[in-house]
C-alpha cells in the first residue's frame, strides 16, 4: 500500500533514535558513524533508521561512496507544522476561554499572567 | 518496550484515517459509528483505530456504555509543536536566505510578496 507523505513522515519521527539522529543532524552533516555514537546498537540498526528517515526524505545522503554524510531536510516537518495549524486553535481557545473565565472572578486567587505562545 | 509518549503520539498520528477521525472530532464528539460513516470498513476496524488514539492520549471516550462518544484531547498535538519548534528555525532561516538573495537583485523579475508564517 502507498503511504502518503505526511504519513510517512510521522511514522519516521515516532521513534526516539530517529528524532535524536535528526537533532544531531540540526547541529550539522555526520557520517553513520558519527551518528551511531550516543547509541548503543549496530551500525546496522542505525542504517535501518537512516533508511527510514531517508525515505520520508527528513534526511538526505551525500554522493561520496565512503563516507554518505547525512543532512537534515527539515521541509517535510514544515508539512507536519501545517497539519498542526487546524488544531492549534483547540489550545489557543482554551487559553482565551481560561482568560477569559479569570477575568470574570472579582479577585481570582489564583489567576497567573496567561502564558502565550512562543512564535 | 515502554513507548514514549511523543513516539506514541506521532505513531497514532501517522495514519490517514487516524488523522480523519482526529478531523472530524475537531467539528465536534461523535460515536463510534458515526466516525465509521465516511470509511469503508468494519466498526471493529475503526475500533482498533480509536484504540490507537485513546492510547496515545489524543482522544477520550463517555462513560455511557452503549455510545461512548469520542472527544479530542489536543493536548498531545501541542507537545508534537513543540518538539518541531527547534526545528522551525531551519525554514525560517531558508525563507532569510531568500529574502535576502533577492533583495540583491536590482529588480527581481519573479520577487513576490514574503510569504509570512500565519500565527
Amino acid at each position: 500500500m502507498a503511504v502518503d507523505r505526511l504519513s510517512a513522515t510521522l511514522f519516521a519521527l515516532a521513534d526516539p533514535t530517529r528524532r535524536g539522529i535528526l537533532a544531531r543532524l540540526a547541529t550539522g552533516d555526520a557520517t553513520v558513524g558519527e551518528l551511531a555514537e550516543p547509541y548503543d546498537m549496530s551500525l546496522a540498526a542505525v542504517s535501518k533508521h537512516l533508511k527510514v528517515l531517508e525515505e520520508a526524505k527528513l534526511i538526505s545522503r551525500g554522493r561520496e561512496a565512503q563516507w554518505r554524510p547525512c543532512h537534515l531536510e527539515a521541509e517535510p516537518l514544515r508539512a507536519v507544522e501545517a497539519w498542526l495549524e487546524d488544531y492549534r486553535r483547540f489550545w489557543d481557545r482554551s487559553l482565551d476561554s481560561l482568560a477569559d473565565y479569570l477575568k470574570t472572578m472579582p479577585d481570582p486567587p489564583f489567576a497567573k499572567k496567561r502564558r502565550r505562545r512562543r512564535t
